[in-house]
């Protein structure tokens, strides 16, 4: 299994008509339609007060949850959005352990296909898993990338697309400020294919030179090594999760105290950013790692927004799929 | 997080206009709304051959399962208790190492409030937790109590008064005997509060004295130290489940054997109750030592239907508590 | 609890009229029961291309998957078979440990039963305990056998049937082998029942003289102790699943490498067999032990198939039994 191959996967996940057939990456994706399926996500976002939109789309369909690493909320989140659309939901208890009592994960999928689970939603430690999968199934079958190892995680990167369009609508002039483990997201590399898609002004990826991105990846945006330079009259600026285990343990990555102190969105920095700057972050947080509680739960946060939006934007992706199988 | 204060809890759990919001305790719960959500509740219960009772009261809701303790009875009777309701149910995956991973409580319940979780169905080890939550969710959310910390189990609580009042309607009258480790059980605290509330003729509590209460608590309950005065003419006799790791571990608890000797609800103890009496138990059983097999098995034992009142009881909850969200 | 005897459990699976109440095993079930299983399994098999079957004959029953083992497939299987049927369907968590915390398995039953859980399949790694349960609970109830120690696992043998059925129909005129630990094969077993109640022509049961089954049990077919002879000409080549921790570790079971060059069913060993033959596995597979990659993804592979009669095969037992409870 080889690592995102850009033109291999772009052209992998679509039908020969154009329309989508799987999601795995961002990277490659047109903008039209990117901008089709934020436009989809709206629609089933509900008015303040009112239940979840629901619909019929995907009665009869079967969603499979394949999460080979643990998972609470992107799990929650494509099991609220297959039973909001009308599918059967099958949270399968696969993870690494038992791959290693001796399956091979293809014969985990052609076991599922054989069952008619028309949607596989994977999570995986590896990197090209899900491309892996998608080249290997049969046409009536749609997988969707839920996060791969370092390198990808669309649904995550349109949810956060979403969010930003409906704050800040002009993408030619906004000024988007990554913070945090770049090198090692998934979460800032859907963000940044999305946004370059999209025609942002300007993509700064803000980190420590050990954390920044390695020679040539994500060669688009602007690669910054702290964060003073890197929110200033930022208009969106999105932290990232930090994963505990890496800190204080590299050469180069600094402790605790150290990376708050430096890299923490704080509310004294963040003053830096545009007043109307918003705050994101993927979840689940590091509260005052790598973002303060008070900026989290502060005016300029749209976080919750973004997992209000992680609904929508999976329904939309499910429907979309379901829609351009070849059943026939 | 404080633990249960009732003038607070009581008030916390109920809308403006008096309507149940949350149910977080019985102690503080008036009368009236007792005897409704009683009264609702048999109304859920099937005729004996029949298939369950469903209704769509909550099609289109959403109910989350948030278990932060293991469960497997309470867990599935909510489970059922909201399909039955149309309901769709979530379960998550959440412990108490998931929890140390670094997320607050909150975040979590602010993420599952952001997919429109409208009813989150939380048992937790640490007192004051389902008090904490409901504080912090917005006006359309409420929290269910299903279990937490040695304080409360009102679900619990409620098919306990609903079982003795399918035998012994007429509460004054009556003596309720409750057996065993009264100061660290949610069981028998919810379930004294609510005999309390709908005028019990005597509750006795009966169990060694380092089990007892502490002072000051359940002072309206009259406290016996030995089996044979605890349950003499009882009316309705419960036996706790005894913590396993409690016995032969601490000053003054006795061990197995010399602990069914003495507070084991057997057959030959229960023959100074009277003739009529009906025994109880909240499950699981530990057989031979807080109750005898025989008398669970027995003529009297009321105790599948007690778990059979319980679904039919969180039936009523679930319905009460969508119906008063203030959706608007 | 003892392990099966044939003629009681046959009659316990059975209403007083005959019809099938629960499914413990396929030892004893008349040949006309297990060919309306196979026809009604049919009728759930879509066209190629078409969304799975589905019906509302479990609208209003509650399906509860009790799995005392681990599985994946078999337990996805139960789940979608109950809910394209329309049942609400409950997963537990029950697991060895939790048993031994004290709870007989006969309380989760009963608890299960008073929650009106009608449908029970269960898994357990001891002999007997389908049956023990099947004879402790209510008539509403149906218990169904998902794999049960070294004993039986009828819903694989019923699915087994279907898929020699739709190549070979011709039953009288089969020579089927079997190959692999004989005598530890629950799977082995109900196929061998299964097959040998529909009049197959020749089974043949190929394994090491270790793994052959103990003297009288299978005695109807032929035990062969060598690949070659086991194949020569077979209709069917069913291979089993080895359990790794079996092999090398005990007298008389060779190590892996042995155990492939004499009884894993390769190419070269397959040409022996008829130029028509299929080839089956229960799976999960162990590639290169018990059978070659390219056998199991070759042209007589009929692996995936017996995945998707599988659902069917489930959902046919499923309506059955639902179909034959006594519910007044």
């Amino acid at each position: 299994m080889n690592a995102e191959n850009p033109a291999d996967e772009a052209s992998l996940q679509l039908n020969a008509d154009g329309s989508l057939r799987h999601l795995l990456t961002l990277n490659g994706l047109d903008r039209q339609l990117l901008v089709d399926l934020l436009d989809r996500a709206e629609a089933f976002l509900a008015p303040e007060g009112d239940l979840p939109v629901r619909s019929n789309a995907l009665a009869g369909r079967t969603v499979g949850n394949l999460f080979f690493e643990p998972s609470t909320r992107t799990r929650a989140s494509f099991d609220l959005a297959g039973k909001r659309l009308g599918a059967d939901v099958l949270n399968l208890d696969v993870n690494t352990s038992s791959r290693k009592k001796g399956e091979s994960i293809l014969d985990t999928i052609y076991t599922l296909e054989a069952m008619h689970v028309d949607v596989m939603v994977v999570r995986d430690a590896s990197a090209g898993v899900p491309a892996f999968i998608a080249r290997n199934v049969k046409d009536f079958v749609s997988i969707l990338n839920a996060g791969e190892s370092d390198v990808s995680h669309p649904t995550q990167g349109l949810l956060d697309l979403l969010t930003i369009r409906q704050h800040k609508p002009d993408f030619g002039n906004l000024a988007v400020a990554i913070v945090g483990d770049i090198r090692h997201s998934r979460v800032a590399r859907s963000a940044a294919h999305g946004l370059h898609t999209l025609g942002v002004g300007e993509l700064r990826l803000v980190s420590p030179p050990a954390m920044a991105p390695e020679d040539g990846d994500l060669a688009f945006a602007r690669i910054v090594d702290n964060l003073e330079d890197g929110i200033r009259d930022a208009d969106v600026v999105m932290a990232l999760r930090i994963q505990r285990e890496r800190i204080g343990n590299l050469d180069g990555i600094p402790g605790i105290d150290e990376y708050f102190a430096n890299f923490g969105v704080s509310e004294a920095r963040l003053k830096t950013a545009r007043p109307d700057a918003i705050v994101m972050h993927p979840g689940p947080m590091n509260r005052g790692i790598e973002i303060e509680g008070s900026v989290a739960d502060g005016p300029q946060s749209v976080i919750t927004q973004q997992v209000t939006n992680g609904v929508a934007v999976r329904m939309a992706v499910l429907e979309r799929v379901a829609g351009s199988q070849e059943l026939t």
